[in-house]
């Protein structure tokens, strides 16, 4: 196993003490997910009773598989927990997500959740936001209209696929990577990316994380958002 | 045929005059597009060269059906001219749209074009919009959550259902119908309903509508912004 792969063992199971008996729990996607869902699936195992929503049908699909017991939002209207990944987080715990492609349906449970817990190797720390390529989702109908409004806001759009195929979203909509270096005022980027016609939601998360779960080689650090 | 018919049949009859050789056609939605098209299907057939781009799948049917080519947003970037219809036209031409389910599409073809011309009967024609219950399209996952948020601005919002079954749009989304009432200041409503996660387009149209084409007893009627 990579020591990348040992930082997300570790921040993920790390996570799972978070997890509380009764708790409705925001389950996030992307990789270190797997290995909380799958520590989370022990812990149920040994009779832990919470109910988890997840963010993508991929997580879905793993929750499943370690016995996860779920619900939706047609039952429950908030959670007590979410935990989730980052591809960038600040200093700030401002955050870009979306890499996996599951922004959309990540923000709707995070925001649902009254504690937000990020979970990521400590290769994700960033003094600023920007290098990762922000992930927009957009309506198909006209996108190619929509990633021209995007770039005059200063960056470079690339429509993702993957294996030659464009990437469809949960939700059926595209993803444009936007490529803007160095984000300066992520609330006021948010703003005017979501307002534009045809753009869905944005990979900038902010004013949400409370607490950073780094995986370090030498064990998890947890860092507390200064209010 | 009713007297509603007969007007609608009039105006779209009589928008298909601003249709000029060469030109690249946004093709709305509804009711009264379905005259408008029919005449342009005859106008065709007689050597009128154009090609439109449909702002639904109905639309996109009737073109065919009538012979009018087709093109899309891979293939061109604005259109010189867009005829659809409303649910509501107030004075300043600020519109509500979408109660055929189609208000995102049509937004982003309207918006596309240099000319925008709306056709309606005159029982559109209101002082105030929002007697008309306003269309908002929004993401299916979470859709709970973020009917809670809209209502928290003042309304009452209904998940849109057709013959028991929830209506699903173009794009895979949910619509929620909101009752304000009346809605005072468009704009401003519209940009706080798109702020919202889980909203995508609302069927506010604003500073869009170039001429209304009326239809009334006695003739189509044109009425100018006065700018």
């Amino acid at each position: 196993m990579e020591h990348v792969d040992r930082q997300k063992q570790m921040v993920g199971e790390k996570a799972v003490d978070y997890i509380e008996n009764g708790m409705l729990v925001g389950l996030g996607s992307g990789s270190t997910m797997y290995y909380m869902l799958k520590e989370l699936g022990k812990r149920v195992k040994e009779g832990l009773h919470i109910r988890g929503v997840p963010s993508s049908i991929r997580t879905e699909n793993w929750a499943k598989e370690f016995g996860i017991p779920l619900t939706d939002f047609s039952e429950v209207e908030r959670l007590d927990i979410a935990i989730d990944g980052a591809d960038e987080i600040d200093p700030n715990f401002n955050l870009i997500k979306g890499g996996g492609g599951s922004l959309l349906r990540e923000k709707i449970v995070d925001a649902a959740a009254d504690r937000f817990i990020v979970v990521a190797d400590e290769s994700k720390l960033v003094n600023h936001l920007g290098a990762f390529p922000l992930p927009v989702e957009v309506v198909r109908f006209g996108w190619q209209l929509t990633k021209k409004q995007i770039e005059e806001l200063g960056c470079s759009a690339v429509l993702r696929e993957i294996d030659d195929e464009v990437f469809v979203t949960n939700n059926n909509n595209y993803i444009l990577d936007c490529r803007f270096d160095v984000i300066k005022d992520s609330e006021k980027l948010h703003s005017q990316l979501k307002s534009l016609l045809g753009v869905v939601e944005t990979g900038l998360f902010f004013n949400m994380a409370d607490e950073v779960i780094i995986g370090r080689n030498d064990g998890a650090e947890v860092l507390k958002r200064e209010k």
